[in-house]
């Protein structure tokens, strides 16, 4: 781990919410750390901003032992996030966005991200809470391509796409329950945003009930158990196939 | 690293050589090592049965240092590979195979494995030389997916490739520099084996030469650097929907 991924002591991070110029993914508190006024303005700075704060068991201070963190530990983002209401202020035109609801894996959300610039999607939703973060490892297995797409990060993905459904956008969530295949989807002509799931839950109940759209990848084999970035690049070439085709 | 992912010691090789049960990827061999007659008799007997053995530097032996292995180690692999002749003697219609030209990193080719048993692929070609073998860490990614296809081990790919096209298979390579799309192939009502190249080198000139088709995965955006997993997904998935739409 990097010094530049991290802040950590309570007087680093205060200071680094109040400059603002810097990107954090999250803060991790330790349960043992006694609250006092720092504590409380860091708190109050991240709820202002939308920043995940979390009160963790001190063994999840072990990989930064070398650090003289105090129980405190900012995780900086190596990209700026981008604003949902920014990025639909922009003009769309047959686009399309991944939403990503529940990814863990850090190499998954590298490759994702990769496949998606690679087929000119025009930017990436993940959500602040139970998603990884692009991190050190997310921009190394992307390969550099997290600097070549927008990624937006939103406190809600229901309101995320509610905002994108009353912007005229499209919605298509992949479940392996579907009864439809996503290739009989038309995606030209149209602004639409694809939900990938989580590696094993899949898409939450409330976002496959405001989806447009629900498809599988039809399995040949009993075995349905694709890794999701590798169903992800499946359905994106074919919306790429579709586009090329006319 | 797990005791049954590897033998170690000159007299537990030889003896494991001698038996001929256990699926051996590589022996390690440090060059350090004197030659005696129990080294020659494992170099002979691994000669006789296309098992590659390496000389290396002590370094290659870090991992292992728990254990007593005189500068000798057998990696063995998880599953029993399959013949090429085995396989081709079996009656092929309407099926495809992969083959993987220098693929280096265990979970690109546990993720390959998976996708490939949820597309139906029938089996899975790779070298003996210059590919990783099917070891523990393919296990684990692979989700389980390598006890459901055939993985063939073959010492030459360009002899494999012939051997497929004398049984009627056609031979597509995919690859960056080509002309036609992937999506412009029609997979139907043929035996096909799609050639994937390494993360870094692509599909090696000999084989792109024997190959009857070459295609690419268009990009929409200049940069060029999918995963190979992901660029799998995209093409076999693609034969898949030619197969399900007719």
């Amino acid at each position: 781990m990097q010094d530049n991924n991290i802040i950590f002591g309570k007087n680093a991070v205060l200071e680094a919410l109040i400059a603002g110029d810097r990107e954090i993914n999250k803060i991790l508190i330790s349960k043992n750390i006694h609250s006092d006024t720092k504590l409380n303005k860091i708190k109050d700075i991240a709820k202002e901003n939308g920043i995940v704060f979390q009160f963790v068991a001190k063994e999840k201070f072990l990989p930064y032992a070398e650090y003289n963190h105090q129980g405190i530990i900012a995780q900086i983002s190596p990209i700026k996030y981008i604003d949902i209401d920014d990025f639909l202020e922009e003009k769309h035109e047959n686009s399309s966005l991944v939403i990503l609801d529940g990814i863990e894996d850090s190499h998954n959300l590298g490759a994702i991200i990769r496949t998606c610039v690679c087929a000119g999607v025009s930017g990436i939703i993940i959500p602040s809470r139970r998603n990884v973060q692009v991190n050190a490892t997310v921009e190394k297995t992307s390969a550099g391509a997290i600097n070549h797409i927008p990624i937006i990060k939103v406190n809600s993905l229901v309101n995320a796409v509610q905002k994108l459904k009353n912007s005229d956008w499209w919605v298509v969530a992949a479940d392996a329950n579907a009864k439809d295949n996503y290739f009989d989807v038309d995606y030209k002509n149209m602004n639409f945003a694809l939900i990938m799931g989580a590696e094993h839950a899949g898409v939450s109940k409330s976002l496959l009930k405001a989806s447009d759209f629900i498809v599988k990848i039809p399995m040949l084999k009993e075995f349905n158990s694709l890794n999701v970035s590798n169903a992800l690049s499946a359905i994106i070439f074919e919306t790429v196939r579709q586009k090329l085709k006319n």
